[in-house]
């Protein structure tokens, strides 16, 4: 069956936004309708590559009678208003993680959401990149046995300004979200969460009472544990490594480096080029695939889209990291 | 300086000619305008993906007013007559490898072509690859001193049908002229060549008088040596390797992977997934770059493209293989 | 400046006994004198492979005239008053790790061992692992700038029976102490032990009260992060993996094959064999260094041995994260 | 059943023959009884380190009643005497490659040595190491089905002294002669040689009309093809790869590096220190394994041992590369 493109608005056109502009553009199941910013001029620019009206004000994108979903890639903060509007008029909507830094405020809106029946998918991009997609069904598929450990490395190239820690909700709730959704890719059930927090490099970090180094040790329901280790910066470039270990085997997830080329000298042999930029360019296949599975959602109903549910899920779980580091305390926790 | 874009006439719309057809549409530079092929409901169908008009007679494309390059994917025996045509005609032409099978036809229409002042590229696209490219620019920059040995492993994933090996001209005319380039690509001053071919598998070789496997040895005019090791398949994927050995180090090229996951069990560890299928997924990245120094070609005078004489003296090397593969003689060539 | 070789008596001639007999036996500068088992056979073979007198009395060894150092090999149970006596004899010792399970018993042996001034090391033979070692010595030259995360992964190829797991002390006592080692040979100053334990596949751990798979995660004074993961069991072979994270890059130890030879095939390429197959293949570089820094100890007083103290400390490690793993807090430690 | 070790009589105490008495001394089955070196300051460091008696004269050594064995590791020019001594003697022989430098040497000695029934030895040390050994048994065993191409590449860290050129008998018969005996390890019925040299850079070996740089090009019987790529230096260290090639798949043999440890740093990722040293170190395993199964031959007759044979063919290959890179045709050989 053909369908006729689903038509976006598009809201934010930040870094994210301007990603999430181009996938819609160039896939040929998507367009762009309408392009919302209050930074007009940052609207116009996407407009102008991707197409779509341009408005400085989000109520007349929902207003519009060409827009068949959202995709939100605003501020945070604006997350859990734009839901409810989208929700309110039965627009599905795709949004940026986090859906808040509050968790009352993601409570609150939760059985709205369930009511509605309206599709909410969370942007947890890593969910749809092909190596972890590729771990995910191979585990599942018994190639390593019951699952025993999941370790995550995961290290961002270089510290975020102080400014932006000043608002990020701390380590756990901005960097350690999109890890804590990965725990839950492979194991939805965690039962416990102990974390470590410390402050080795970043000043802006020491200053906000934040975190530049953690680890995360999270207990399943099934006895797996998982380990996260983040660092807010890494020399050699975006460090993203995930290792499934199971009883038979075990299945690694290694960086993508920037080339193919080894070189060997009388010093150091094999040496390649450093790894990825950053999520960008490491997650770009992962966006598109995103993109289309939020489509098939909203076609069909099914879909490997990360859920509302899910969202809150990791944020309870930072909520529950940021406690175990202050608190140095084990936390338990109960995702239902 | 904003260009219009450069219209292309496309001729041939076999599976090559399609990738480029793609890439035509994809790059901002570069529009589809006419599309040849006696096929006409290929051209047809790549006409409806990527715009254009559509002739079964090139003759029509070569007439029209909006065509400001001529892209020539069409089958080997036409890309004489219709080089011709286009120099005749002071349009710029990218031409898929190789000019012809037959050395006579190529030296004959050679003078045309360097009277012409138009710009005739060749199709080879591995120039273009990043990996390549790359280990070239590290090499000229002095990285591994002075270049002594190159070593380049190209395997195909299968054989090709006995009906085209029957027309191929053979191994040494239709894959290994691949690896002649990338050879000169590095190290334009072939002096010597030096072939054994054997067949080992393949029936259809072998009833062509063709090989299946084969290893070539060049002799640089700067004593550096070049190996090139060819199989017409190869069971773990499109093997497409390089070893640039120098003085001071060694500049490799791996083989690039379809996935980035390693599994390990209690027989294997580190397994990761095979090779990527063939030169339309490895070398995707290298199409685009052709195009665009293509381009640039056309625009400026000035590019890295392979020129029609890089094709003649691929053909050069080629025939020399085949005459050496048969005589059991080490063969002189001159490139000039 | 020629030494006589140092005259060794060895108690205990266990599988650990043996391989420090055949070491002792190899290298000039020691000599197997005696060798005390209760179990005479044992003994025995040993001093028919390696030199020496039998007794099953580890107290013949202490009296004897011809015994210049001790090395205790003898189920851990002993290894206090083995210390004690050869301390008092002013013998100096190396003795398998852990002095003991019991701190209390090691508290109480401290101050004899610090008043006597006899060397006395401990058998943490992955200090003297040449990767390990090389790894440090990187650290310590500012390679990668300050260390911010330290991770091991350490992992036995299977778990012990359930009549060792039982009198083993449990898994932090009996396999972490080597990490909770390592830890402190790169970060001494620890400061804090957080730890998770899980029984994933090991019914004897089960009934035991023990853990079979455990992540512990240690605060260095200077902030550094130290995350240890443990499994009992490993399909892929003994997993022996550390990675020094940096401000300015990461150095990592990789697992050691038992071959060099990688098999690629059309369903994964470049397998090769599994992990080397426990700590006597693993390390068997690094038990004989052991023995030539202990040496090295008794002849000039220097030496990179790790100390009675170093037990002790590893001993403590291991308490916190008992205590941890069992009331789910973070325990402060003091190493002093 | 339990034999007397086999009493070995050594002649030569360079570099290689120190290997042997290392390991003829450290192996149960053996003992070193003689040494024998015009140079008797060498024999008696020899005997010094491992056992024997020292004579300057290989005829005492030869005349002695307690000499089971020799291993030959003096000067080439005087191998075949020897050879003959021992054979007249019925005394089994292991000698160092090559058997001469002069093949019609070796075909004058050859068919006493047949007719004699003693055991001859040629110390192709590859033959035994552990990596190559394991690729021709799983070849063996079908793992990758038919062997269709085998590729060696063998370079030395370092060109030898002009000196050492002048008299070596050039590239192929010095060098080359390791990778013949590896490419007949796999394939033994070579049929065809085409080989190309070079001189990049050795000052020495332009002098002495010999190359620095040569590519070999082997075909055997069944029509697989070998290619051999040397060159006298390796900035990165002792480069030992090859690679099975077969029609189901690849079986590589890496080099081993000196660590296991990996560097990461904002330059370059995943380096590693360089290869091993040289063949002493490289092939320590080797040596002990050559001695190993010369024993099994003198004992019980079969034997992995290459042959006297074994030692000709290769020299043949050797004669015949020479005059392929003179002539620049390729040869044709007979190893009947």
């Amino acid at each position: 069956m053909t369908h006729a493109p689903l038509r976006f608005g598009l809201i934010g056109t930040g870094r994210i936004g301007q990603v999430h502009a181009a996938n819609i553009a160039a896939n040929r199941d998507t367009t762009l309708s309408w392009v919302a910013d209050p930074f007009v001029d940052g609207a116009r620019s996407v407009t102008e590559s991707f197409g779509g009206r341009v408005t400085a004000d989000a109520d007349e994108l929902f207003a519009a009678d060409d827009v068949d979903a959202v995709l939100i890639a605003s501020p945070t903060p604006t997350h859990v208003d734009l839901i409810e509007q989208a929700v309110d008029r039965g627009i599905p909507v795709l949004c940026e993680k986090p859906i808040d830094l509050d968790i009352a405020r993601v409570e609150a809106l939760r059985p709205k959401v369930a009511a509605a029946g309206v599709p909410v998918a969370l942007g947890f991009n890593r969910r749809f990149d092909p190596a972890f997609v590729e771990v995910r069904a191979r585990v599942a598929a018994g190639e390593i046995g019951a699952l025993e450990q999941l370790t995550i490395i995961s290290r961002d190239p270089s510290a975020p300004p102080a400014a932006y820690v000043a608002v990020s909700g701390g380590i756990f709730r901005d960097m350690t979200i999109h890890d804590f959704d990965m725990a839950r890719f492979f194991l939805p059930d965690i039962v416990e969460v102990s974390a470590v927090g410390s402050t080795t490099f970043d000043q802006g970090a020491r200053e906000h009472g934040d975190f530049d180094t953690a680890v995360v040790t999270l207990r399943a329901a099934s006895g797996a544990v998982v380990t996260i280790i983040n660092s807010r910066h890494s020399a050699v470039g975006y460090d993203q490594r995930l290792e499934a270990f199971g009883a038979l085997g075990t299945l690694q997830v290694a960086n993508r480096s920037t080339s193919l080329v080894r070189l060997s000298t009388a010093e150091r042999v094999e040496a390649t080029a450093p790894y990825e930029d950053f999520f960008l360019q490491r997650y770009a296949e992962a966006y598109g695939a995103e993109l289309r599975a939020f489509v098939e959602l909203v076609r069909d109903g099914a879909s490997a889209s990360p859920t509302f549910d899910d969202g809150r899920a990791a944020l309870l779980l930072a909520d529950a990291a940021q406690r175990s580091a202050t608190e140095r305390v084990a936390v338990t926790v109960s995702l239902d």
